[in-house]
């Protein structure tokens, strides 16, 4: 291709919302336009670089056996109300009415539509384990779109959905979803970190992220110093210090402890303040902060203070659902509750802290009093760390009041004991017990196990051997297009230009003419049509401009391979060749070019 | 690809809706499945031929320079106010609010995208010509979705836009455009009609719609059996007959007319009755028709009755424009007024017949009373065929009365003379006067010569040489690819299924075990292995079903080659290759079957 006759609006500067290098680099390289707030053009350039991304996927999962479909990205809004997600999942769903008032989707993931497609043609087991998935667009509603296609508003996604009529098939394509994660990563050039993740608002259990570490990442992790383990802080876990659980010692020292006492604490508002005014720390203190819980899925039937909760309506089978609830959760003083994590053992929609009115009509207290001794308006839910504290400090449900000596199961009782805790650097791993350190990072695949959420709610069911009927477990496993091919501009660049791995390189060679004309042009042409011809993509870059903007230019676009052509040279019978990786270019004859990069980008 | 690893559900059955036979065999064949009205899912096997006649598609754009890149499906609402398409387009235009209360619009179609993408880039002539194209998700909020993916609301369209410094290189890609499309269809093994079409609400003129026949078809096209003219009705022209224009005997004629006489003609309503009262024939009588016409934006300023009409408000150098507009519209007895000329004449986003009170208001009299002579309240266009008609009857703005004698330019004065006659079957071809007849069409593509529509209305300029700025002038060319994929299969079927055209089919080959085990079993493997060593794309049919129902889902399938492996003829050495376009198989060797078809496919 030749450089005049291709699309390739090279600049210097950047606009300033750009602030991370994939962002500035890809608008600077003419690979992207911005049409709007988190709505990008990809422009020639970018789009071959996006096809090979594209293709990367594509051959991992046909590689596996998962088979390519194309559902609409116009969604029937009937199927989100199927599946309850029209209504919980937030604002970032952009839900459409149509000229006769029928409400539609802009997908923004495919659960229902796959879902719905296998529901009408599943009938046997034998149909089963089936993977499908589609590489289409997709819109998020995304109320503070940025970093240009790192977090856009329409994007690509690779989107897979199995079935399965067992967990040993469901954890088998699993795993496979996994090494095709890892292969197609590898393959990108990316070095991706696996982490352990909470399946948010996607509901199931057992699911994996693949995070590239990023300074402006949405996630943080938790990573060992000593093992491999790597967590999202939502779903992170550690291993329990000292007084985190009931042993002999602290039984014996529960016996010990004096009755439970309430105590005068005047003018005091903070822990910090508090553990001055006693003279202890905020190990000894049981913090008790009041919750609200939406689309709650756990039974409260026999909870405290639950007996006249309005149940929503729900399809026959669906198990059991709240509006709202409220709870108190205790963990102890020096920690923080992880509401990820809350709102997982709950199984609930969302969670946030209560407003102060709730606060106050269900602690009959101010604000900041909260405690389980005594509480009995709402269930009481504390952090395993909690089971342990045998002689703590918490609040009285009185204003300027606190109790001293409470004791878990002598003063109050638990209506559910979790690991509910926010695990931070220099916690100990769950798996070894080194110290644990913080990193950001960026998702760029999931992969979920949803069990039965979907095929439940939706209806979906086969016979097996006998003709007995049965819901399929479903998994589904994603990848952002757009966001990977960002990443590998984050990870492959320098101050010059962005530095392609072979594999997703908009081209692999550029030539460059010092001047297009006479025995030069004849030599870029001939060298061009070779290169061609062995396999490779060349850029002719034949515009009529200074070596040094050529020069630039080849940088910034970052093609593996620069050749240089001049009459100096080639009056030896040479040209300049260098990697873009490289500071060194190497003078070699023109077909031991074309022998040495021929060579290399078939490995 | 092993049958059993794919997901190709066949059915016996279609549902109701399916009328034609693409929709059905794509159903039945496991092609596509219905999410809701006018949304398809493509399944495995159509998703392959659908990604053939992208890859088609694509080669054939880049081929002629056009460069491929990518926007959003969802654009924002802002670039269709600039280009007036936001008020302009009707209810089809699926628009939609976000979470912070900004309009965009789910593209049908993407002249605003691309003008906003160059305009941002565009500087220098050097730059032009520019052709850039894009294949992505279209949607349109079709009313009456019918006919498959023949008429779907989402759908995917190939859309290019072009632009130029000058008429000739506008035309010039133009030209290549359509030459594309010409071997596009050819490599799809479609046989099209490319017809002269209106632009419709596109703007702009000069534009070709390639078309296949179809008994469902949109279109009405007339073809002349002598010559090669071919037009949508919507534009057809023909010849003048005997008294369409002043001719020397006319004007003579004229003369002699008598002066214009009032007539009293009781309880007679239609034109029939009207002839048979004056004993005289259609051809005599001015048929005079009130519209209303929105959005005009042709000059009224100086047209009668029209002082008082309220202009829109435009951008700077916008044409003038009318909200609204009332026109008395005259043509011959025996023909009618073709409301897409007349639009087009006008300039006009719409015209339609005005309601009764209208018609009272500004005729004076009842429905059936319009007529020129003395019409003074809103201008008067009449159709060419009026002007040589020198002695007519027409109504005379008054219940129960009409005029005889009527001369053009005599009695009354046209504010406006054209074409606005709606071509029928049997006139005259307007090239070589031979007979026209009509079929109905599909429209699969379309190229337009878009003029400055866009460009001036969205501010688009470049420098020419001497720093001096201009408008460029724009084309636009879109093909859509379900629609094409869909006529594939209305041209290339039979009773028991789908033929595919090689380029298309979703596999080249399909082998068919009798008995998918021990030598049978080894020999497909083998025959399988060496097909596709040899290129071809080869279904093996392992599944444990009765031959019959083998045979019958291949020729449903419509896979040009199936090679029947059987014990009987493996031992001695053969297998039995069949053209699904055939009738007849024949015994050859394996590996002469692999060369058969590794020959037939390179072709």
């Amino acid at each position: 291709m030749k450089y005049s006759q291709t699309f390739i609006p090279t600049l210097r500067e950047v606009p300033g919302d750009a602030i991370i290098a994939s962002h500035r680099l890809m608008f600077r390289a003419g690979m992207i336009r911005k049409l709007s707030n988190g709505l990008f053009a990809y422009l020639p350039l970018g789009l071959r670089c996006f096809r090979k991304v594209e293709r990367i996927v594509r051959e991992e999962m046909d590689a596996i056996g998962s088979l390519e479909i194309k559902p609409t990205v116009v969604v029937p809004g009937e199927l989100w109300k199927e599946s309850g997600r029209w209504d919980s999942m937030g604002e970032a769903l952009l839900r459409v009415k149509n000229r006769v008032g029928a409400d539609f989707v802009i997908s923004p993931t495919a659960e229902e539509a796959f879902t719905s497609i296998v529901r009408d043609e599943l009938s046997s087991y034998r149909q089963l384990p089936l993977s499908l998935y589609q590489i289409n667009t997709k819109y998020r509603d995304e109320i503070r779109p940025r970093y240009g296609v790192m977090r856009g508003r329409e994007f690509i996604m690779k989107d897979a959905y199995s079935f399965h009529t067992s967990e040993e098939s469901l954890d088998e394509h699993y795993q496979a979803q996994g090494r095709a994660y890892r292969q197609i990563f590898k393959r990108c050039g990316l070095t991706v970190i696996p982490v352990k993740a909470d399946s948010g608002a996607m509901g199931g259990s057992g699911s994996e992220e693949f995070m590239v570490e990023s300074d402006i990442g949405d996630n943080t992790l938790l990573l060992c110093k000593n093992c491999d383990y790597a967590a999202n802080v939502e779903k992170a876990e550690c291993k329990s210090d000292y007084i985190t659980r009931p042993s002999p010692e602290n039984a014996r020292d529960a016996i010990n402890t004096p009755p439970v006492e309430k105590i005068d604490t005047p003018e005091v508002k903070t822990i910090d303040e508090l553990c001055t005014f006693l003279k202890t720390d905020a190990k000894s203190f049981i913090k008790t902060l009041i919750y609200k819980a939406v689309n709650v899925e756990t039974d409260l039937s026999s909870a405290p203070g639950c007996k006249n909760l309005v149940k929503n309506p729900t399809a026959t089978g669906a198990p059991v659902s709240y509006n709202e609830a409220f709870f108190a959760v205790a963990i102890r003083g020096d920690l923080d509750i992880n509401e990820t994590k809350l709102a997982a053992v709950l199984k609930a929609a969302e969670v946030s802290l209560a407003a102060e009115a709730d606060v106050v009509r269900i602690t009959g207290a101010p604000v900041g009093f909260a405690g389980p001794v005594g509480l009995e308006s709402v269930p009481i839910i504390i952090d395993q760390t909690v089971t342990g504290m045998n002689d703590a400090v918490t609040g009285a449900l009185e204003k300027d009041k606190h109790y001293r000596h409470a004791v878990c199961g002598r003063d109050y009782n638990a209506w559910l004991t979790a690991d509910i805790r926010t695990v931070k650097a220099k916690d100990c791993c769950i798996k070894c017990g080194g110290e644990l350190y913080e990193k950001k990072g960026n998702e760029l695949g999931h992969i979920f196990k949803l069990g039965k959420k979907y095929t439940d709610s939706m209806g979906v069911s086969y016979l097996d051997e006998n003709g007995k009927s049965h819901v399929p477990l479903m998994g589904c496993y994603g990848i952002g297009l757009d966001r990977t091919l960002a990443s590998i501009i984050e990870e492959h660049h320098d101050e010059q230009g962005i530095i392609w791995p072979v594999s997703v390189a908009p081209y692999h060679v550029i030539v460059i003419p010092i001047k297009y004309q006479g025995s030069v042009q004849e030599a870029c042409d001939k060298l061009t049509c070779e290169l061609e011809e062995a396999g490779a993509e060349v850029l002719l870059d034949d515009r009529d401009e200074r070596a040094g903007v050529k020069f630039n230019d080849a940088d910034l676009l970052g093609i593996p391979w620069r050749i240089v052509v001049g009459d100096k040279n080639l009056a030896n019978g040479m040209v300049e060749v260098k990697r873009r990786s490289e500071k060194e270019a190497h003078l070699i004859s023109p077909s031991e070019a074309v022998t040495e990069i021929a060579a290399a980008i078939k490995m």
